[in-house]
């Protein structure tokens, strides 16, 4: 009996204000802040636990590559702690293409065949290596990158990022998958309009 | 030839200062500061390159767990990024005892065999979840966790932090592993003086 | 007249806008963010005033210590500001037993008293010393410690913070408490079955 | 067809979110937060681009100085960014009096005529110049500090800040433009009654 | 036996980098970075503890008033940290004049005697109360503010803070303490030139 | 006489520590940390003002732009600070390729002429506009943007930075600049062999 007393006591401080903030799950339905979406009220274990990786159905694209996010998004439980998580399928011959976060560095662990990875420094430096399974790679934040099957069989990573948020910016789609016009594209980038109206094809965009 | 001059005008501002700060990979011979280590002068791709995890020697400890770290000292490149990662395995019969990381959340993504794993938020509450390969667990920075080997074979994870060093705290190692006395050690967690005497014996601590 | 219209004037950007964000006191009724609460509309002096530590009703609990925070939840003005503060009380033979701060670093000043307080580090090194009215010590975020009174008369200190919510895991609580099964408990801990049946008969925990 | 698909394919985990935070346009009409404003639903364009630098009426006031802030609440994109602006125009004569701002570093930009620059540091040292067109000051956050038209003809500049709310607290309005006390002013300052008395009547002080 | 080779396994991560960050106590004799000094290489207990506030020798100075500041400078612990505290002692009719912390929101808890304490906010409202033994005052970073003994006795306050650097500017010795030209300060503030003249006599200002 | 005994003592705790860190100028000299450049010893106003956009001389590149940057590593005083510079000079017809600032959001303030300015967002959504004299335009961190001279005079901008060291990464230099090997290139862009070759002759590019 006095154990009992003896608890509510100890506890009081918390127990009357149920918010202490350990963790803030995101309320996907309300509006994001600068530091992310307001905490959802009530939160089991479920909550904190993402299944999709193993979801078997990692249909590639035309790049042959699938990407998995376990993002804010994705992932509500991950808002407010600067983490989140991507899987990575490659199929023989698969790549992501080059792209960037501007908002994360991102960590790549190897789990599954052999992956090429690159990225290119604010000084125009090329760093580049072949990783297999087991390996680490650092990718820096809002750098170009990207990352192939350097095998002959599936390959696959586990991608880390510093962010709940990352963003990614695919290079070909920001230039190509859109309606910015042909003349400003080409001027930006001095590639041929040939090469643009190839890509822009491609790509899906207009203008 | 105009080309390389346009290059050496358009390159100027980056050149002539080589210090431009997209990555600060540690040089660990220098006294850290309370946001890393002084960034090494001079980096290849090498640098960004971690290859522990594939060792194959994971011998386990007494728990039958191995941690193999990719944190600031072990991986220098994670410098100043807000980001670390880990490889856990589990024997049969395996756990990471109770402990707390002061200075990171985690993120496991389990890779092989089946985990089961807990934390207790501030307000006593037990979250607690037996994960398959795949899946993925968010551990709040700084609160209690465990993690065990919930299935018939070996298992393993990939652990990924928020922070490039989260530090660990084990419970069992941080009250019997050292010199603190029984007498303090008692007063503060009423454990009886024999459980105390008997762990000491176990985790070397003396006092 | 002309005095007025000068103020008007320069007061013009300010006063279109009444939301200049010199401080957040808490509106406790919404939703929290990863950064904290949001703002009250309207506040006076007294937000900005906490008086719950000169109550005199310190009944000090089990172990013979009272807390009376003055976090975000208690004294809403410290929203955002990183900082807060808690007033210690210990009867004779009083204990805080073993806890920690998941969200904060701590400074406590002794100002009645004498106060033994320590705090192990993460590689399991003991921090002790016996503190006299007046003097600090500062307690590491995240890190496992406690504070006793040392002394044949009552003792108190003010407890700072880092953060507005700091958050508190008392150990026995967190492990015997709450629901933890005593299988998982006992694995993850290595302590004896006896043990853990009488903290958990303690403590109020079940399972 | 094929590239249809692909796109949105290769889209998927973006179109199903529309809320991928690169940004968070400040929606005004709710409560801020500590991290700023909850974000607007929908942007274009025109949410990033602001017009009134080029009112063409600078109007200047009692000091013969106007501010033209673009600051969180006349310019929501910069809302989360860490980062503003305003257009400083000083007539002949002209001169920001004494104020600080406590939430921002300020870096200036000469744009036309010559204007004297001055803050003070904690440890009291002047650090004062004239700057021409093109020429930059860095002023610390925190700091007092003026500026005043040092040349025969307008001057202006443009001034920016290392945080979307700066504030500004000027230091004439803050002591003798509201009701403290003239003896609570006269003893916190050791000004003279006279000049107390003097000042309050000019920035419509009462008290 | 095992135990103690067990010991060492668990341990390998830690014990073979020395350097894991739980606390960074201030190198002073090292330079200072953005985010602080350098780590101390060795520390102990005492270390973490700070003695002065009880110093007893509290002679006040001018304004009857005596900071003993334990900033990072005073007391290395809190590098890194972003926390300070500082004591306040108030004979009768003593005042800290008007300042402000550029770098810090300070926390104040009176501890003895009646401290009546004011702060003005970016839109000139003020904020004044005489506060008690016990009770709190939040003064939010930046913001010119005042204390002063309210009582017949001599009077004290614990002052904590938000930085481990929070930097104090004086208004008078702003003003009035250095070689602030007298034409400038009087242009910057409308005092007139008599007043001038006469506080920087007080203050030991030239020019 | 009693003034300066008084000045003295009110000083006190800022002259025995000279290193109040107001601010902290960059020492180029010394290893950059994750936080930026450690602090040089003693400074003056001259560190705090930089000079070179009035420098006359912005003869421009290949692109017909200039930029002017004061970043840390030109003007050391933002080390720190959060903010830095940029003038832009374009001529008629001139261009700043796609780029992109992986560390800082950009503000940018015409100040001659008309300049067209675009960036993509992370679900590429193209937002671009022709902005004249006094008007801003902000572009968020991390996203590809061009800026061209929309007019039939010169143009010029003001480009301020949410970080001291932005870091820039130019489309074209990042992929034909460098010896990024042109089967990689071609993977991962989707580009033809003929426009690589094509580019990597006008940028320099070998591989």
């Amino acid at each position: 009996m006095i154990f009992i007393i003896f608890l509510l006591t100890l506890l009081s401080h918390s127990t009357t204000n149920a918010s202490v903030l350990d963790f803030c799950v995101a309320d996907l339905s309300s509006s994001q802040t600068p530091s992310g979406y307001p905490c959802k009220k009530s939160v089991t274990i479920n909550d904190f636990v993402y299944s999709n990786f193993n979801s078997g159905n990692t249909s590639t694209n035309f790049f042959k590559f699938s990407i998995t996010p376990a993002f804010v998004n994705q992932f509500p439980a991950v808002n407010g702690l600067g983490l989140s998580a991507a899987k990575l399928d490659l199929d023989v011959g698969g790549i992501i293409p080059m792209h960037s976060h501007r908002g994360a560095s991102e960590l790549m662990i190897v789990v599954q065949g052999r992956i090429t990875a690159g990225f290119i420094s604010s000084d125009n430096t090329v760093f580049i290596k072949t990783l297999s399974k087991g390996q680490i790679l650092v990718l820096p934040q809002g750098l170009l990158h990207f990352q192939y099957n350097a095998g002959r069989n599936k390959a696959s990573a586990y991608l880390t990022f510093s962010s709940e948020n990352p963003g990614s910016q695919v290079l070909d789609l920001a230039l190509f998958g859109n309606n910015l016009s042909s003349a400003n594209l080409i001027k930006s980038t001095l590639l041929d309009p040939a090469q643009v109206k190839k890509l822009k094809a491609i790509f899906g965009g207009s203008g």
